[in-house]
């Protein structure tokens, strides 16, 4: 499938657009490829787009003082993703983003994502639902690192997302969970 | 200050209404008083509404099978707070909103929220940035739960909502840090 024909599926599970719109819609968006470790976003820089996965798997991460990294979020096919608090605020990145895998993306600009919202009607619905649904899988995360320890944690991941056993290395999986390689391994998961 | 005046002037941060426009939209929600420990959604309940805080302070939790309680949120004057999970999926609530002082709220409905984003000219615009604000302030108390201890959750906390200190309970400021009222009072911070 090609990168306009897997966009235009996504967007119409929120909102119908006619292909004139659709082709519009699409011309804002600049295809790229990116080489497995290769980053789209590190930390002090200025943000100016976000990310739609097309093909690989890339990783939104923190890395604090004692250099430590806490995975924010996997992205897949179909996933977007950013620094959304620096894309928004204007401020430098706070966190990275890099690729697992080699990876294809279709990325967006700020001020395209804004004008396409103003001069297309229904693209606003499908970027305020999709930050809805973001901010709804958000909470979801932050209430399964608040109430369930690590193993029920990588159960739920593993549940919500099986592919990711094949593709994301087990010290990034642990990294995403909150705990250390070791302990990782002592779940009796990997 | 009075509903319309709060509401109104917490939508011209971001978003410019005729008086006409506004009126109209101030009409789709309704105000509402509840006491000090009252509940505005319970778990397993259908949840229809959102609400905007104009006076008091609400949190929405969330309790788990050993009866432990973890916060999710403080909501203050002129926050929104809901299970947006419920709400937004139609799914019953899994978590809960009460009040921890009498509260003003003004209440909107899942569909009143729709048809005013389809009728009014820059409501749509006004939600999906409430909605990528909360999502990036969401980011920040993961990111906080990950990588700092409770003693710099705590600060942080106190930091950025001084005014809590003296309107929360010191446990349920340790249901929102994640540790046990003996945790919070070993910090030396109460």
């Amino acid at each position: 499938m090609n990168a306009e024909e897997i966009l235009k599926q996504h967007i119409a599970k929120t909102i119908s657009l006619t292909e004139e719109q659709f082709g519009y819609f699409f011309s804002h968006f600049t295809r790229q490829s990116f080489k497995k470790g290769q980053a789209l976003i590190s930390e002090g820089e200025k943000v100016e787009h976000e990310y739609f996965v097309l093909d690989g798997c890339l990783k939104s991460f923190y890395i604090n003082d004692d250099v430590k990294m806490f995975i924010l979020q996997f992205a897949m096919p179909t996933w977007w993703v950013s620094d959304f608090n620096a894309l928004y605020s204007g401020n430098p990145a706070t966190i990275n983003v890099d690729c697992i895998t080699n990876a294809e993306v279709l990325s967006l600009s700020n001020s395209n994502r804004e004008k396409i919202c103003r001069e297309i009607p229904g693209v606003e619905y499908f970027f305020r639902w999709r930050t809805n649904r973001g901010f709804v899988a958000l909470q979801k995360r932050l209430l399964s690192f608040m109430n369930n320890d690590a193993k029920q944690r990588y159960e739920q991941l593993m549940q919500q997302y099986p592919e990711l056993y094949n593709i994301v290395p087990k010290h990034l999986i642990a990294a995403y969970l909150g705990v250390s390689r070791e302990t990782l391994s002592r779940l009796n998961v990997t």
